[in-house]
């Protein structure tokens, strides 16, 4: 596989997808969308790590298939968490770029596979905040994942653990510019998850647009109400398209295009 | 005193200034910077509540005649915090807004006390939410002021206490959006004291723009290495001039202008 | 006034009473209780900081002259909290000991006020952590009470504001041996506010006996579900009586009595 | 393997034994110490998730062969961490228990893993709280655990991410309680990560043992100062020899003996 460049400079890298892979229909009717709005990527997750082990858990391979069918019919790099050493080989056959979640930031055994893994390909990996991380904790994990010799990880701040019940984690816009300051890495903002709803996702997409980060992931459904997981945090397709003009408008504030 | 509105639609009142008022030439230079940007409002204290008895302590009154007289000489609005109920007619006779800051979120006595003084007057009140307050909270407490009757309340963001250690506090930007969603009140952001280092100062400023704030708070000093207090945190004065004008760009593209 | 000692070696005091004092009958029943208990303290509100001004406020004056009456009546020293800087007279002319409350630790005007008016008298201070601040700011704070010359402060932990909702708040067991460590204060535990819930309390009092701290706070009540503040943490009577038999064996085993 | 039960009823199970295996000699002394003492267990690290990949990662397989040596030397039941599902049968070949850590807490397919593995021969596993986890998220993970049909799991409380900077983590020691009341689990207390110091685990320990603990963790090395990981809070054997003699006065005021 050749090199998949995470980012290019004064560009905004947009993530959009649904929180999980859930039919064919379903993720052909969003990369079709992306497709239609000039975007680069879709995301989704195949391999959920929920709280429960009676929630929906991802579709597994099947969910794969369906995603690497969407992004060769439409043009789209493909991304996807992955939450196991075991799955590395399958999941590198069918996707672009690999994402690891909040919850394995200090699984320091996926990271060393995942950095091994990718070490030759330099295929990209996009090395989420643990949710009660400290910067500096996740500066020193990110190491794992580039002592192998692969330059091309982005990191993903997503919100952290606090006392504050009125969003679903406290979004650490702090962190964009301390990470720029500290390290060469380029920065994405996860803005579904810590909004928890909907009708935050504007004002912390603009917010993080501001601040200065390379990347932004949004979770988008079809049809969110209907959705397996985190249906409450999950924007429509025409409202997404909607947002996106106003990003622009930020963006070209900033001297970025959105891509 | 005639009735000064805080916020009018579609602009972004600036209060900037230093964190202590020091002397009548330092404030004398910071008003004449900003009645140069064309801005319309001085913040600065003079009653300082430090962690240490040893400390700074402000000028006190001697603080409060300075920036009454800085005011008057530039046209400007006058911002300053109280720390306790027995000061409020004399802080009330210099200046034209009072802030309620972060450790006297929940100083109810006090709140209950301002919010009567301030009752026929309606002169403004800047309410800072407490560090380890949730927004619940701080709309709770935001009635101990309106309960009288004046409804000329800003709340007012400046980062939580977490556990991340490389900003000062973790501002929440969320909160935003959050309180727009729940209240009616205006709602300004102070990106200094979460910031806590001058280079994080213009992302968290970009940022709470893009986000929806109708107010920022940014604190400015003449010479910031001799200030006595926060002086890590403090922009010179042409540093701050030139933040503004891309804090002019971010705001037009949120259809915004900043006074 | 006589100085009052806090503590004496190898001694717990035990600071047993309503959240608030609602009426003349209900702390008279109390101070019977703690009488017959052989305990030598009873605390009460009477100015209560709530979070909406909706709630109860507690009796003030009215209800400093009822805790006045009821320790003359039993023999019990008096503790209540002060809340403003205009009460320190009318509370110091009632009650033995003051409490500063969590809300208050960083309300620096109030401390430096109690401060200086126990200085002569070394009046009795209980100096609440508060739920945000580290224990170097506490440690700082509780200077502006020192600085006056009254030795006789006593720290109190209260529990810590965190992400865990399961109780009101993380009783931070190990400010114990922390303050031990780096100062001379004896320390007391309020293991009611952290618990939230009375079926917590006695294994967080044994765990504060057992960690080695030198007071004890427990909210007790006539008839709990009656109680106009704090309902669900408030122990009956009977069954404050058979937990003080359990906490006294822990006591024992570390070389200690309850007073 | 028979069946090897975690906890029996007033009986305090005590895991210690050093952060990390380190070579036989280490870990015999430890051994000798623990059987001297008349316990029954030894815990130890072979594969340690250490923050940094230039830091000491363990001995691995060659350390889990050194405690199956000690454990059979001694008569000691042995407890170790597992890190990574490709490790099950080896570590189930050598070692009684296994233990999850704090970052693998929600490392669903980890514990998938090891709940399928040890469903039939009902192998005991220590589960710790993740240090940014509610207890309700910790309640609902231990079920991928036990829904193979193991029902011998113990949880295991080790301190939260909070601000405060003083310990290392915050005991929350209220979980002691809390779990009892919302499950029918043994609870244990590591009582060495949350102090990060040695001379705060007295008070942590005996704390742990008066909240009502059934088991407890404790750090301890023939030579704290070489340590290879974490050796502030390790306890020299003599030390943990005379506090054990304190615990087991808090115990029996408890009614409960240690083993």
């Amino acid at each position: 596989m050749s090199y998949v460049p995470y980012h290019e400079p004064n560009t905004i890298t947009m993530f959009a997808g649904p929180c999980s892979i859930e039919s064919a229909k379903q993720l052909d009717e969003v990369g079709a969308a992306l497709s239609d709005l000039g975007l680069s990527w879709i995301r989704g997750g195949a391999f959920k790590p929920r709280t429960s082990p009676y929630s929906f858990q991802g579709l597994g391979e099947e969910g794969l298939k369906i995603m690497s069918d969407v992004g060769e019919k439409y043009g789209l790099k493909t991304l996807t968490e992955i939450v196991d050493t075991a799955h590395i080989d399958m999941v590198m056959s069918y996707i672009s770029a690999l994402q690891i979640g909040t919850r394995n930031m200090a699984n320091f055994e996926l990271l060393k596979a995942v950095g091994a893994a990718t070490a030759e390909n330099h295929k990209p990996v996009l090395f989420k905040r643990g949710m009660a991380a400290t910067i500096d904790e996740w500066l020193s994990a990110v190491e794992y994942l580039t002592v192998g010799g692969n330059p091309n990880v982005m990191l993903c701040e997503r919100g952290l653990r606090t006392f504050e019940t009125s969003t679903r984690f406290t979004l650490d816009i702090s962190a964009v510019p301390v990470v720029h300051k500290r390290s060469l890495f380029p920065i994405c903002v996860d803005v579904s998850h810590p909004a928890g709803q909907v009708d935050l996702v504007p004002s912390l997409a603009k917010a993080a647009i501001a601040a200065g980060c390379d990347a932004l992931m949004i979770e988008i459904h079809p049809n969110p109400p209907k959705a397996k997981s985190d249906a409450s945090q999950q924007l429509t397709l025409p409202d997404f398209a909607e947002l996106l003009e106003e990003l622009k408008a930020v963006a070209a504030a900033v001297g970025k295009t959105i891509v």
